[in-house]
């Protein structure tokens, strides 16, 4: 029972680990064509989270081999653990890409035209009180066919809501980073603004 | 008119650096959460294509700063070399996790558990002269729904085709990249058997 437990843990850590570097290329990318510094910084906060979550995982790992009453290969532990340093390389690539953001590497206006051939786009929208998506769930502000976006991830402090769960509640101070089609950005800001309007009224 | 033709060039090879570096990271988490060397193989083959179109990135961008008749800060070309670097070290990374399974680095049962919680999957489909998909186009292939598939990316010999177009016809001795949800792998398995025997008969 205990050691499915442990297993459980390892298995969400590695789920986690690995949607959180993907995001991390994702948003590195975007950063760079956008010249965002903004996405950047999420970049390097994701980062700080993806290092104490591979030491929490290299902790856990270590924990369930040293019960030597269970039957784990120690080959297949070192499996794991190479595992979580090819993800931390990973996410370390993407830090470097947001690192050239912030310090200022200019990009000629090629990567611009470049980005125009691809449909979707990269948002960072902080959520305030009079946000249309204070107070609704994840499931509900994608429902939303104004908005138009999909919720990728959740910054709530320094704690990370990767790939969020459809019911949980987006709260004033939260930042959103989404995913939606180019031609929905403009929609989108013009959907917040509107609805903004209607709250402070 | 020579210099619009030269940064579509540049602006051609920065998206195809990006697609790559991408389809990269996902095949290398494939083949290790699926022990997959055939998948695994794919990236070092990927890398090696990354490898070619980065040197050609890199040449193409050094000769436009040449030109000095070109209006080009050489500020903003450096950021541009720079991108070019930061894609290689996401590729770089794809790869030492790709290099893990190929090296037969045991992993844990538990991997497997994680995958279950996902719900895509990426297969990789060598194409012969009995195959469904011999002949027919990339879109003709992914609008079939008994298939199931999205083709990220084709490899024919050395040559890949990234995100490949619509219209591109699919040939014998093709190997396709695909992606799609789990549960249709053994759809696809059975459909291309079934077609195999229909087209032998």
């Amino acid at each position: 029972m205990d050691r499915e437990r442990h297993w459980k843990e390892v298995e969400q850590m590695i789920l986690e680990m690995k949607n959180t570097s993907e995001i991390m290329v994702d948003l590195a990318y975007s950063a760079l064509i956008f010249q965002d510094p903004g996405i950047a910084e999420e970049v390097l906060k994701l980062e700080e989270h993806m290092d104490e979550l591979y030491t929490k995982f290299e902790l856990k790992v270590l924990e369930i081999l040293q019960k030597k009453s269970e039957e784990v290969e120690e080959e297949e532990v070192l499996g794991l653990l190479r595992l979580g340093v090819a993800a931390e390389n990973i996410a370390d690539a993407a830090s470097r890409m947001a690192e050239l953001v912030i310090g200022g590497v200019k990009a000629h206006p090629v990567l611009r035209y470049a980005i125009e051939e691809t449909e979707e786009t990269i948002m960072k929208i902080e959520v305030d009180e009079r946000s249309p998506f204070a107070g609704v769930t994840v499931e509900d502000a994608e429902f939303d066919e104004k908005a138009g976006i999909s919720i990728i991830a959740i910054r709530r402090g320094n704690k990370w809501f990767i790939n969020p769960q459809a019911n949980l509640k987006i709260e004033p101070g939260d930042v959103l980073i989404t995913r939606g089609f180019k031609e929905s950005k403009d929609v989108l800001e013009s959907f917040i603004r509107e609805k903004r309007s209607s709250r402070s009224s």
